[in-house]
């Protein structure tokens, strides 16, 4: 492999940008190859019935179990240098548990749900449109794989693993690549994988883990063997991502969701569903960041959900009207938690127990508030009408539109996919949470069965000539 | 409007680079409140019934019918510039008929064609996935227009007639940007869809066009208003798009196709299947380009169907094997038509009566050769084995994968889609011949019906916490 000759140049021998555009020219080369061998087993993997994946991901989880001891070993140290960095204040306390996979439970439901992802449903050689178009030409559209996913995520080192299962089960090859913090145990997760996909009649290539960034540019060029880029982290991971490829990406940058209650909410029902969005889980892309009240109930349900909120710890960010109509006593309460907002209040993802507050004079109000703030994640109105609940749903153009349920709502396993791929804010292929069915395209077969075959020349308007059939053909499987 | 201050300034007061950087400060401009505007349609046309889009359609035509004098004179100055073009040397005979709106018959069909569109099944509010979470909470996954559609095409005025109703029908607003040699046609044209849209109840900024590159250019850059682009033109245009934007791009840069002749191929299914695919219409992207010939067949079927190609007036571009095995009687007869290949030449879309020819080991070699060289269009085997053709089918990672058939059946009206947006190369969203259904994405829709309304804190393992129920909703519409 030439990027071993490359990489072997003593570095003492030349100057550094020399060197350093050695480093980029055998990542190139390197990842190059990594690309090639991934489009390679993908293909590889096309002539192999699907019942092939289910089996490999049994021996997966096998190998895993049976590599416990170096997996939580490796995991041991990635945590002693986390530790170090929580210690000097470059990492937080939550990052590091994150990266814990000792934790009581975590290995089980890892590997367990390997396990599960192999019993899902088969999501390739569905067909969605069959049609004769003449006596002995059949057209089926069949779901396939996608090709060669390369999929970049933070954090969290049993990514790694359900992402390998999900695309193993969708019949896609996958390049993974994790964050650096969690190398050592993804190293020794990739290695089980690999062990594991050996056993299996599928490629060892199927899945295979890049460690640099380096790695991660070179291959956002290679768009020839890469089909999907799915990035999971910080909005600037993603944007990073979408700005520096021509490689489809899937994904979401924001999750500013939001609230809004319509003047006839129901009291009970709007405190619940402002506090569940927000204090469920503050961190998520799911959580509200903004609330809107319709102006005539200022004086009334904002007073409860203001006090509830304020309650639960949150800070209110609010506009002038907003903040005059919480009364002095609460007001007095909590001196610190009581802000006021500015415009670019309502475009900040706050991920935190902060919510931004705003007044509206109408649904229309709302939805034209939302359509130029939200990330077209998810949105909810609380209301007792339930043509406005109708419009509201109509009108916002996000991925998620609620009524009276929090946002939080907005996830694959509460769907009921079964598992989740990620969320996508983007307005094609896959919206919202993506479960297996994102991971999959769908190809045309086209058959004659006519002894001279089919040929268009055949068919048109002219005396003569064929007419197309169209007639539909009721079938759940290609019949060769 | 600042871009009309911006234009205003004396040409002859500043410096040309200073004037360039005005023109394109003022193209900025202009583009950005027209994309603001498309925005403000898409989101105001969501609160509106489909049937209005209809309604609209049928006002459409109409409307054209009315000004076909206007359209037409201004089509005229457009050909009489065209010819002169012709007449220098400076565009092709056919690309000024694709021009001519005068043509017998090509008027009515382009009017007929708004109102058959707006007849077709409305893509918009089909329900794929409909769930029971709990009691009282229902979730509905909805299609629904994309939103913003940017649409540049090239030569056939007509095009911009067409695309509107398509992108009227499916509910989506969008900008359209027609080839220069048609500007006068392609105004008038679009001066009769706003007036439609006027008297329609949808907003008039619903379909827009623009009219020079270095608008389109900043439009490409404004993916806070455009959600998709779709160009249909030489490879050049789409590869440059692709390039120069972050918003998802829709369309096929090439179109290389192949026909593999298998070694148990029926001669005259062979022969009609290759000849069909060549020479039915040889610029169109669906034609064959590249002939695979299994070396069984070099001496016996090969020698039938290079007999056809050049009697067909086919130019045969041959490795050394397929070239050596044409018959001296038949190579002398055709002194200019046959030629020896390159490695280039497998990778190169003729649009032309030219056949690139390669002799294959076996199956997997075709498969191998078709995956690494096609363009992922369309590709044929011919055989009478229905587990080879399966393979092929399975093997071949393309939009199109037939058998016994020509390649030029890959056409939505062919396929009996009623319309066709283009033909996709992509390997997300839609594929191969894209219909209205590729239009459109879908949301979903979760309302609660609970009193209280639905929190997610309420569901988990514990004890006292909800299940989710999952529970199928069988339904063609949202209830609400």
């Amino acid at each position: 492999m030439n990027f071993q000759v490359a990489v072997r140049v003593p570095f003492g021998l030349v100057d550094p940008a020399f060197a350093v555009q050695l480093e980029t020219l055998s990542a190139n080369f390197f990842v190059e190859a990594l690309a090639r061998n991934a489009k390679a087993a993908f293909e590889a993997s096309q002539l192999l019935p699907s019942s092939i994946r289910e089996t490999a991901l049994k021996i997966i989880a096998d190998e895993l179990d049976k590599n416990s001891d170096s997996i939580l070993n490796a995991n041991r140290e990635d945590l002693k240098d986390a530790q170090r960095d929580v210690d000097a204040g470059r990492m937080s306390k939550p990052m590091l548990n994150r990266l814990d996979l000792g934790q009581p439970g975590k290995w089980e439901q890892m590997v367990k749900g390997v396990a599960d992802v192999a019993d899902l449903l088969d999501p390739t050689g569905i067909i969605s449109y069959a049609s004769e178009l003449d006596e002995n030409l059949a057209l089926y559209r069949v779901s396939c794989p996608i090709g060669v996913l390369l999929v970049i995520f933070e954090a969290r080192p049993e990514v790694v693993v359900n992402i390998a299962a999900l695309a193993i089960k969708s019949g896609n090859a996958a390049i993974l690549k994790g964050g650096k913090e969690s190398n050592r145990t993804t190293t020794e997760l990739a290695k089980a994988i690999s062990e594991g996909l050996r056993r299996s009649s599928l490629p060892a290539t199927y899945i295979q883990t890049v460690q640099t960034r380096a790695e991660v540019s070179a291959l956002l060029a290679l768009d020839q063997f890469i089909d999907l880029v799915i990035p999971r982290g910080s909005n600037e991971l993603v944007r990073n991502i979408q700005n520096n490829t021509r490689i489809p990406v899937m994904g979401h940058a924001d999750g500013l969701c939001h609230v809004y209650l319509h003047q006839d909410a129901g009291h009970e029902k709007a405190v619940r569903v402002v506090v569940d969005s927000k204090i469920d889980y503050p961190s998520a892309c799911n959580a509200v960041e903004t609330l809107l009240i319709h102006r005539s109930l200022l004086h009334t349900l904002w007073t409860e959900v203001a006090s509830a909120l304020l309650n639960a710890g949150v800070q209110l960010i609010c506009d002038e009207e907003a903040l005059s109509a919480i009364p002095q006593s609460i007001a007095r309460a909590n001196p610190n938690s009581i802000t006021r907002s500015d415009e670019q209040s309502y475009r900040t993802e706050h991920l935190d127990l902060k919510l931004s507050v705003k007044t509206v004079d109408s649904l229309d109000a709302a939805i034209h508030h939302i359509n130029t703030h939200s990330s077209h994640h998810t949105d909810t109105i609380v209301t007792e009408s339930e043509a406005d609940g109708s419009k509201f749903c109509r009108g916002v153009d996000s991925a998620g539109t609620f009524v009276n349920a929090s946002t939080r709502f907005a996830d694959g396993f509460r769907y009921g996919f079964g598992t989740e791929v990620g969320i996508s804010t983007g307005k094609i292929h896959a919206r919202g949470p993506v479960g297996l069915e994102g991971l999959v395209i769908y190809k045309y077969m086209l058959r004659s069965k006519d002894r001279k075959g089919h040929i268009v020349g055949e068919f048109g308007a002219g005396e003569g000539k064929k007419r197309y059939k169209h007639t539909p053909i009721d079938t759940s499987a290609v019949p060769f």
